[in-house]
């Protein structure tokens, strides 16, 4: 067997997270039993939700535990095989985790999927037509429910989840406004990926001064919100927000060091009589074939173009990630590991 | 025609509200036009919605226009009518205002109904068995819908709204937990409305402390929340919510005098995957017939026996409202005018 590469969580941050709370370590690769394969990495995921995994207490998911490979999701190809489901050379998409090699029970239901690759280039699995992708179209179809006509603005809009939301809610016939950090974000979103406008936030000290902007660039009001950041921005849309608006909670990444949050005018949740409803993908296993289908087709058929952002080998993963939670990042994160 | 007594909004407060804001005035009653009634107001209702019109600018509501009479239901009897569908001696419930008398065109939908005296005294109609009643109605049943051995908390227990709430929620087979001002208050929820525990806000200086004494009060968390309150009591019990918890934001009474109300852990909607959701009683028309048919036959059959404050005569409506708004009341606030 090969020997691996591994990243694990050494540490658990107090405050930021930085690279001495990871550490990359040598291992051998144990040999394969009976419905298990052997899959080799091509690509790793880093994903904002992979901080709220290396603080210890309550949050929706067990912490990451220290010492061992950093979880993640990754696309690669199958090299050995003791499972009937699997043949060497299959492109797969897993939980593979921050790490060369993994070896998955093949036969546990939902731990390695074969994916298609004709039309769909293997690393958007872990994008656009993954985890991220369907994120995006949960929170949108499910939650914001958006009509024709109506104004959906979306945080975070350049990245993985946040620029799925926009080209979904186009589709669906709204305005759609994003916000994102940077002026070559925001022109990505608008010339790339087809939002009617996008507000840099960078550009923007305060609320106040973000809300105006909001002001001008929906001049409807916001009829439904997809938020991954809270904070200042999430402060500036409820001021738009019209009556009976609808606000998907996917993300807080502001507020993963720790650091209190809190949301300025929560009584516009009752003047406006707003719905504010948080979520996490994986509960909502129903809506991954709907959401992979329609996500899958604007992919191949080149309407939507997801961005990707490529760091190099399996230690620059640590750099890649605290620069994603502050949104160094241009689309989607990944780690090319071949 | 009889002389009438009225008060209007003489001013908008900045800040707190007080007595000089509202002017006590004689004026005559206009004679009736056809299809029109006088009626005799026996109770008016004080509400804490009512703080919200005085201001001017955004809200769920146009504000109370000054020098004009403020807004408020009524209760009381036909005196004159030109209408066909109302006699004199009908008891009646409307919203007639803060005010003896009130001319009322009777033809049009909703403004004036015919109740029925025999079981429910005419009081009542404000209060259980009116729009704070549907109001707890449609909180509880239509966004928390609790499931029987679910835990439903709500603030301001012993008023008009909360008392219906924990009634309501005891009938669906839940553990009630109420929170309010005051020994006395808390008392009244258990003993006489049938909660099964009552937390005095007023005993716990911070967030933190009333959550504690929630957790107490609530072993396997709280899976729904009527609130009334905002600010504190909000933070603590929202520290408590379990995943999928269902919140109906019914008040913020805390942030009616316009000071800034933040929400301290936003967060935990995305953690806990909770659901947030504000409404307004009059726009959901079709909830107050099944509403005022079971709240109608909780307190005729006395499973149900509202508690409220009155007090006596026109001119002390603007100090009990002001006591309302600080929790000085004990149950459903009424001025008697007869």
């Amino acid at each position: 067997m090969p020997q691996n590469q591994v990243i694990v969580l050494a540490a658990r941050p107090q405050g930021a997270a930085g690279p001495e709370h990871f550490r990359l370590q040598s291992q051998p690769t144990p040999d394969l039993q009976d419905g298990q394969v052997l899959v080799r990495h091509h690509y790793l995921s880093l994903d904002p939700y992979m901080r709220g995994r290396m603080n210890e207490g309550k949050s929706y998911a067990a912490p990451q535990p220290l010492g061992e490979v950093m979880i993640g999701g990754t696309v690669g190809e199958v090299v050995q095989s003791r499972s009937p489901r699997f043949a060497v050379g299959d492109p797969v998409v897993g939980m593979g985790g921050w790490q060369i090699y993994s070896v998955v029970d093949a036969e546990q239901p939902g731990a390695l999927r074969k994916v298609d690759t004709s039309h769909v280039p293997l690393s958007h699995y872990l994008g656009a037509v993954g985890m991220p992708g369907v994120t995006a179209w949960h929170g949108l179809v499910r939650i914001i429910e958006p009509q024709a006509g109506q104004t959906v603005a979306v945080s975070a809009a350049s990245g993985a989840v946040g620029s799925a939301v926009g080209v979904l809610a186009k589709a669906r016939g709204c305005r759609v406004v994003g916000i994102a950090g940077g002026a070559d974000k925001c022109d990505y979103v608008v010339r790339e990926l087809g939002f009617d406008a996008c507000i840099d936030h960078r550009a923007h000290a305060d609320a106040a001064a973000l809300s105006k902007a909001l002001k001008a660039a929906c001049p409807n009001g916001i009829d439904g919100y997809f938020e991954n950041v809270g904070g200042k921005v999430l402060d500036a849309v409820m001021l738009r927000m019209n009556a009976f608006g609808r606000i998907a909670v996917c993300g807080m990444v502001a507020g993963y060091d720790g650091q209190p949050l809190p949301m300025a005018y929560p009584a516009l949740i009752l003047v406006q009589r707003l719905k504010v409803q948080g979520f996490i993908v994986s509960e909502h296993i129903q809506d991954w074939p709907p959401a992979l289908k329609e996500l899958g087709q604007l992919v191949g058929s080149g309407r939507f173009r997801p961005r990707e952002t490529v760091a190099r080998g399996l230690e620059s993963a640590p750099q890649a990630f605290l620069g994603l939670l502050q949104g160094r990042n241009f689309g989607k994160q990944l780690v090319r590991l071949l």
